[in-house]
């Protein structure tokens, strides 16, 4: 039995609690939070113990951390629970600096601690069937990989300014989808984007539009559109073109009734954010960090994965600002 | 060359004056019409010569006969043009009466010439393409047929009152389908039928909403859904379940646009009416006809079969006044 | 809170314990069953006490009983556990006899307690977003009403043998889905049935395949299409034409993926059987049985509507028998 | 009446020979080809006349010229054709030469004469659905734009070699299908390409499949797909997201049937190629050609459209070559 320590009540942080609880061979101990009110409230909902994170670093009944703070805490936070020799979740980012990153994934290496970062969406039903097509050889030699990835709307200009940008927030999760779906890292990536959606944004210095193109030593291509504004939901899709035929994945609607009256025909939106679409997604991913931290297996998703993601996005943002095509340095 | 006389300018006498003079095998060389000026109009966009019906029967030079005149007027002219050495081609139905068809059944046997009914439908890709599967045995068994049909809007119900009824008018093409698609002719049948759409239908005598049920002698089981309004357009579909799976063919649609917005999914309605949708089977029928008249091989839909469906027209009839299940006497 | 005993650790016992402890305002605290080393595993992973249904009947802190034990016991359970003032959900059906039934709902309704039965398909998400489109009148007046329902794979003919058949057993939730969505009861009920998929269905004295058409008194109609074998999965659909339009609930599909090839484009199965396809249906049910239970409202599907829906599927067995129409005796 | 000569008599020509004659106020007069023979049996089918393209150029009976022929005589067939005072229909693209089609479009200018590029795309009812809709503002602003364009096999590599390459022979539709849709043109073009489908198309100095990014001042973004195998078929979509939902123009299938077995639900295939995807654009091409020349209206498609959409072309080579931005000049 796995006993976890939840770094962060926040709303992501409350989706964990649930599947870490629901989980038969984990269990939720302690919660903890800056804000100690959110923190109480989600241990007394699961029979946890509310305290601070140094607290439950320092359990060692402990043998797991579920980092779901803020991104500028989490390079921290996996060192200092590696080093206290619990197993780590980290929700992605790893950082907003490709260097500080680095440095904990050093650290983190020394303690011998297993660490996952939390690329979700890795666990979606759909993506996972997708990608175990393609290993099969059911569409022959990928060639061509589209990634469609909108988020419903904008958030507040406030949180753009801290983000880090769009394609270290968001993106992100597309850099390492490709990672995932590609089975290898790009060489070169080129970005174009800009501030269509709400020229706010780019005042503060961000893209709310963007195309990545991104190319592979053997000659494959992938590109990668965001968009943060689709009005009708979040748009969640996967195309993979290979020599022997294509793969889609496509969004889940939120329910399947079909109308069809004089004004056409009609069906439902799609699952209308992360939270919706990606709920088994995050029990999923608990359930294969809990199998490989019990059973001492390699994490599916690790650190690396977490920084070269990272490593992408940085030079996607400095193609975006310069105009050309960067060679990514992992 | 097939030289054709086509009786009847009509709506669907136009249809038909396309397909004759655009297939590469047939000349369209007369049409009449009840209505002369119909008649000449269409002749002369086609370089055809405008005359009467006798006149065209009579004619040495014709070898085959479009009828697209009105059903009352079927028997009689199958029976004079069979009677003169051609090929007849005959909209369905044969005619009301089902006794009168099988007396021009007999007459047309006499004569030795081939006699095609217009069952269009099964000309239909879609519909070819499911019967072509379930022949090579992709669903294995067949064991339960459901056929959908509806039209976009009622007809006046002037015409309601002379068209024999729902069943004889509007069903018939699903008996002959269910004919077509089963390879075989139903023992029993029962129907329910009500003018829950429009009264004046039903104080007409007739019904504008009908389910039929129809049992095999092998266990089989048919049902046939039929209602003179679906105002998102005109519905036809088929599905046919099997001892190895379901087929199903869909409505096809005007385009393959599809809209996402806030208020949802929305793509285009199925194609309007019967001459939208079955524009190509109208084609592929007239094809049919022509390869069949000159190679001199068998007729692809019979009399036999047109007298089939009207029996189960007939029965159906019956069956939704009385009540009770009907078995059809063929 | 709801204080439960669950009477009944089968396979629907199990699904109904996670809903159960799952649920915020209702507690599992005992566990029955006829083998009771079912009865321990289950209650000991969820920290209920395993005990006999005479101990849960008389257990006073226990305010509310699911009864998912086998169809023979449900009416005296009922009896039993209303008597002892508890609220009862009980899975379908009711009883095989309608008379037994009635009994039971004259004893419970003296018992002033509160009876809710386990037609858990008003609450899959789909069937319910169908019903609230049509309750909103966005197609206006309903007309015709087509259910498909076909399951994965026949039973083994044992069970077949003691489910007092098709209509009681499988087609029952059709009857009860057609009262849900028609807002009314059918007068008359016109049945046939093969034994198409399996003759020992027959030498059983039972149907595998049917199909039923009901007549409501304002002219509407509705059709049930039942197969015990679908190959392809859990066919679970729901078509309903109203005079302003088609609504229609489709399947749930396993994923998104769509696969592109020379061989067609395929995409993935219904999900799998019902605990697939209705897992959150079942959930639901419970947080509103757990609300109507405790808030003391209206229970949202009643003992009558069990007992209507099995005296519809009393009428369609006779029916298929006899082969005439039956006028159904609620 | 449109007196129509015909150059070119290749499949395309054959195509265009069918619609000239299928038109009511068009007539197919005169067909030139290289090989004389095949000038011959197309002119025979149609009843018209086999003559040389010089005598079709001369002959003052003749009002209009469709250029069916090699791209390489496009610009001086345009040039002959308008000075002899003839409208034209000319085959994309205008020349492998920008400058040369510039001269071309100078010389046609002087004539006074109009000419139609044949962008048939723009004539497809999907995306002029797409676009009508887009127009009616039903997507609010267009934002971002992807184009999905694979052919269903790569060409001999002996044509990729005199093909001017894949930008300027396959992209170049998208290009002006971009134009078509943005109603504007593109400032930067970033292209990237591979010859990860056969590398003799690499060795010949070609890619077979490529990604183009495009800018627009207002900061409006699309992105092109291309790919030379897609062994499913023609793979031809849309995708226009906008601030207030996404369009899309989905491929037309061969038919409508679905067939679900245990292995899963599959569908028919697109469409094989542009003769099968595009039949009805052809026509309706001709149909607004004709509208145009005999009613003096502007061209749908002008020689300027095909200008710029080799100019595109022309920056995408470049951008493909030197991996970086290249602005285009119009």
């Amino acid at each position: 039995m796995l006993k976890v320590g939840l770094l962060g009540a926040g709303r992501i942080g409350q989706v964990h609690a649930v599947n870490i609880s629901g989980n038969l061979r984990s269990d939720l101990v302690a919660v903890s939070d800056v804000n100690m009110p959110a923190a109480e409230d989600l241990a007394a909902k699961f029979g946890a113990q509310a305290t601070s994170s140094e607290a439950i670093i320092a359990d060692p009944s402990i043998n797991a951390v579920l980092v779901a703070t803020s991104t500028d805490t989490h390079s921290d936070l996996i060192e200092a629970a590696t080093a206290a020799g619990k197993a780590v979740l980290c929700e992605k980012p790893v950082d907003l600096s490709l260097e500080r990153a680095k440095a904990c994934l050093a650290a983190a290496n020394a303690s011998g601690q297993p660490v996952m970062i939390g690329f979700n969406r890795r666990f979606d039903p759909n993506f996972a069937a997708l990608k175990a097509s393609s290993l099969k050889g059911e569409i022959g030699k990928s060639e061509l990989l589209s990634l469609t990835s909108f988020d419903p709307a904008p958030p507040p200009v406030s949180y753009i300014k801290v983000s880090g940008g769009l394609f270290r927030d968001m993106m992100i999760h597309d850099f390492d989808m490709a990672n995932f779906l590609m089975g290898e890292r790009p060489v070169t990536i080129r970005a174009v984007g800009s501030s269509v959606v709400d020229p706010e944004i780019g005042e503060a210095g961000d893209v709310d539009t963007a195309v990545v193109t991104m190319t592979y030593k053997d000659g494959r291509i992938a590109v990668i559109k965001n968009s943060r504004r689709a009005v009708y939901g979040y748009d969640q899709r996967v195309e993979l073109l290979g020599s022997d035929g294509l793969l889609q994945a496509q969004n889940m609607l939120e329910n399947t009734v079909v109308k069809s009256t004089v004004a056409g025909v009609s069906s439902a939106k799609p699952t209308y954010f992360f939270l919706e679409r990606y709920m088994p997604a995050y029990a999923l991913e608990w359930e294969a960090f809990v199998a490989a931290a019990l059973d001492r297996t390699e994490m599916p998703v690790t650190l690396e994965d977490g920084i070269a993601a990272l490593a992408m996005a940085e030079a996607a943002t400095t193609s975006a600002k310069t105009g050309e095509a960067v060679t990514v340095a992992y």
